[in-house]
């Protein structure tokens, strides 16, 4: 006999058959709340399924992307990394990545529990979950643990009992750090460890552009498509309230601030380089208005959740000044990305943390990160330097940790020729030479007998 | 103490404590009471935010398709108004876009209330409403405020105690009118303006074909995805019971009602549309049919919930007729738009506003825009003709505010010379001439020094 | 009066009005209770209709997959066919392939109720479940009602007091056999009978090779993200509890488990075939990686929801090998195939049945196809023959349908000349002969008087 019904007997006693009566209704009060956790337990998982998805798709605009601004003659190359990185990611996230990142209980470095998807489901870590975090596979595990699992030592939302860096905690809630400057200081060591393009810089400075433009904005579209997934999705539960039961207000309505704030710093950043390239070249540049959107989504992806409206068009403009920068300084430098890795996801990513240091409004703060009374926000929004203090902490924490892991990598790769291509390689192509054939044929080969006399 | 806490202990006066009986159960169902709130607005929320999210890749598809459609030479010219028409809604639709709208308590002509997302969220305009509309930016807010808005002059869902034009007020869905009418309608003032291209019928008529079929079709499955967002997604809410509570008639199965209506419409002009050029060409054209299935789609957006299949059978063939006679018409008196958006988006969304008006069954409408008891429904349904009058009165009325805003805006802008570009530009293509260079290079130009020997 | 309010009114006699307190509070329950299931069906719906989207994707998938592994000069045709395929199947479906394939009552080889959506919506037949299904048109709504409809006679889940195959049923759960060894056995009698492409095998062997991989990668990730609609989509409802109500244990973790064993078996297969085709020919093959890919969503879809994830990683390492044999075998006999359908396909698909009678584990067979004490699970996990020799079963009778239908039709197709193209037009590309000129003009042709003078 539960305790609702041994008390509501208690109180009913006097009446015919007052167990009777307590039982009955503390029976179907129980059914109805577990039926209403049922249904919870349903939507979240939609949501956050859905937004797996989304995520995934990334990988498609991200394949598309890095195809379109390369030369022809290495899309094929290009376009296997891309789908490499999706198959290995998915199995080595299984094996030991999402262990890495999430397993717990453990300690505030490195996860380790749940290796190969063991004790899964359990509350808090479903299916769902995993395949919602994927896609960040190599580096990125540990990095996330520091941030997004509950015993990392830089996470905001840390068990209310424990230890919070500089009594904050770190905001980076999708990742401009976790995952945008880990990847571009990894891209960093790499670009500079591997050098160059041959004809990049020699003998005469030339622009080696990308070879479809339509690829390009395909590309760029599907990710900032998948972003709906990546930073929305990045609260995981979707049926949770912030005040009392009943109201409007709950992360239902979080999850569409957090969208509404990374379309804007993006669309703003956007803007914002179509002007400066026009005021610097006269011209209106599609490919680098297409960088500068991705930019600035790589800045707001860390405050998203926390920030006004009007915050995140400030993020966009500035992230796209930061690109614009990077890229100058690149040229200056004799620095040759042929995505602008460093400069769009360390840059601006790195933009991003200080921002959201910056911005973070107190109440917001409050609602995503909870349980801590007068907890630091943004020093602009009268919120104190302690979040700032964190932010500046991870900045170097992620600059350092990256480089003392990838820089040793590379420098062994690149000693033993497997980092850069061989110079006759370069010239022809890898698709030539590696892969079988270039990744586009529009007229047909004379090999082919059917082709006498074939048009295009 | 709550109303069903107080009235339930006086009738359980008698039981050992009554009181403490009440509160107990009474507290017990405000809280599972509460809780379905919760879920709910969560259950919203997730299919809100994903049909916004599914719209977005609207933005996608017409982008691919207007780039595959137009010479190679102006492609990248055409993405970048699509990338540009993404940024520029977000940040404008923000600003006041919506405020024109949705703002309300407002009057019947225009919003004036929500600017800079102010006062959100509240019950009705949260942030996945916002999100969901940001597409439709520039001239739509205002027209969309007659037809959407709960002020608006022409809406069907007005407060049921406020008058309704003819009785009956204009269903357009999810905007047969309100969007493809007027962008047809605007872009039939600014092709009459700017003129046909260069070569189009002088000296000869010549068919200017578009550069790449493949992304032709990768827009069109695109717009058709996005579609699916965009129609059933108009309901904004899915967790709505048309009857008694706990049936399974509600809002979530005329979502997928109306999904389903969307897809036949857009099939059936598809094939509708194969046929009869097969007819007259003696050819399969599929750039043909792709436009069809567009067109088909335009016109079943405004009666897509609350026709039935057959019906959505019919408007699908008519539509197919329509944009074939409309591309005839332009033909014959020397109108060129590239895209074909005058004769599919006017064309097609207004037989869409007729055909509602003509097919709206009883049972839908009355579920769809409740609360008027005989409201008037589809003439050949036999519910009069009083839908039909109001339909022809915002044909009219579309047509009138959208020209008498968007022809003196073309015209000055042609005026300037703002609207076309000079003739060496159009010859050379614009890609050359303002932005730096071709989309695409499958051969590398010889100033890479790389280039050496490079096959393609 | 309900019959909990009547219950409770004798319960509570001896209060002050105990009828009065049984009405307030019976009333309450069932309020509640009957929201839930509301908010239940808001839930199942959103989940399934965006899944029937994210199939709907495929078909565009499918389409630039197919575009770019075919010949420039036939480019158009293959897409025509695609986008054809989808208007079609809405069509046909909706007028007779939803009834053969659900109609019910019924029999339990083909349905007969249903036609043009006829009593729809109904308890487990909504809008969302047709539209779910639309994309499986042809034969396959006959061969779906053997292993989908509650009537069907190899279905494993069929009514609890009815006959199942060899005691157990078949378990293909999202359709490896349904919709791929039906698919590729009905390729493969086309390819059979129409013979291998001009110039192929004579006079010298010869890859003729697609002409586009960035669409054949395209095609790939969006079949991948497609996929996500299609396997955890096929159970159709998400809001159903295993255990008792309240726990973390019901079909939302389900689905997220299927979505990670699919994305697991197709890592595992491009892996596979990367280093496999490496070994075989020194070369890496980002397009075989693609195909390798697709082939193990292919075996994977049959037993996705009831294996462990190591045996999702034998069922793409296997599904590799198989592919890349039957892919020799076809080399061998000269079978041509410009798609690899019937080694992909069929091939993989067969395996894919065999697989799920080997790997299914006992805890999610129960679970997924419930009500059903002892039932036979995987011969590996202790779960006896009988539901091997069911599968064996169906891989004949889906064989043996499938060729006794689609053989003849061949036949009679190619006897009149209606399955191959003229040699004339094989050779000038049927993009010229049938679609009036080829998919693409990345150079402008002289015709258009602006061309004079103008670059690419």
């Amino acid at each position: 006999m539960s305790t609702c019904a041994s008390e509501l007997a208690i109180m009913l006693s006097g009446a015919g058959n007052a167990t009777g009566a307590a039982d009955l209704l503390c029976g179907r009060l129980d059914y109805v709340s577990n039926g209403i956790i049922d249904t919870s337990n349903a939507v979240n998982s939609t949501y956050l399924l859905f937004s797996a998805y989304l995520v995934f798709a990334m990988q498609l605009g991200f394949a598309m992307l890095c195809a379109g601004s390369v030369r022809a003659k290495n899309t094929v190359n290009i376009l296997l990394l891309n789908v490499l990185d999706a198959c290995t990611g998915s199995l080595f996230y299984y094996l030991f990545g999402f262990a890495f990142a999430f397993g717990t209980p453990s300690n505030a470095f490195i996860g380790k529990q749940f290796f190969g998807l063991k004790k899964l489901p359990q509350t808090g870590f479903d299916y769902p979950f995993f395949l919602f975090h994927v896609p960040y596979w190599i580096v990125y595990p540990i990095v996330s643990h520091w941030f997004w699992s509950a015993d990392g030592w830089a996470n905001a939302g840390r068990n209310t009992s424990e230890w919070l860096l500089f009594k904050s905690g770190v905001i980076d809630f999708a990742g401009s750090g976790v995952v945008h400057m880990v990847g571009g200081v990894a891209g960093l060591w790499g670009a500079l460890i591997e050098g160059p393009r041959r004809g990049r810089f020699e003998p005469n400075r030339v622009d080696i552009r990308g070879h479809d433009a339509s690829l390009v904005v395909l590309g760029t579209f599907l990710l900032w498509f998948g972003w709906y997934g990546f930073n929305p999705g990045s609260f995981t539960v979707i049926d949770k309230k912030y005040g009392p039961s009943g109201s409007i207000n709950g992360q239902w309505s979080a999850v569409g601030h957090t969208a509404v704030m990374t379309t804007l710093a993006g669309s703003v950043a956007g803007l914002t380089t179509l002007f400066a390239k026009y005021m610097k070249t006269g011209q209106w540049k599609a490919m680098d208005v297409c960088n500068g959107i991705l930019g600035g989504f790589a800045a707001i992806t860390s405050g998203c959740s926390v920030v006004d409206p009007w915050a995140s068009v400030i993020c966009g403009f500035v992230s796209a000044l930061v690109l614009i920068g990077g890229n100058m300084l690149a040229e200056k430098v004799k620095f040759d990305d042929p995505l602008e890795a460093t400069q769009l996801h360390a840059g601006c990513g790195a933009w991003g943390i200080l921002f959201t240091a910056l911005f973070a409004r107190e109440k917001y703060v409050n609602e995503v990160y909870p349980g801590r009374e007068g907890r630091p926000y943004g020093l602009f929004m009268g919120g104190g330097g302690r979040l700032l203090a964190a932010h500046v902490v991870v900045i170097i924490a992620i600059f350092g940790w990256v480089s003392l892991t990838m820089a040793p990598l590379f420098f062994v790769l690149n000693k033993f020729g497997l980092l850069r291509t061989p110079q006759e390689h370069e010239n022809a192509g890898m698709d030539l030479t590696y892969h079988g054939g270039s990744a586009y044929q529009f007229i047909e080969p004379a090999a082919v007998g059917a082709a006498v006399g074939a048009p295009v």
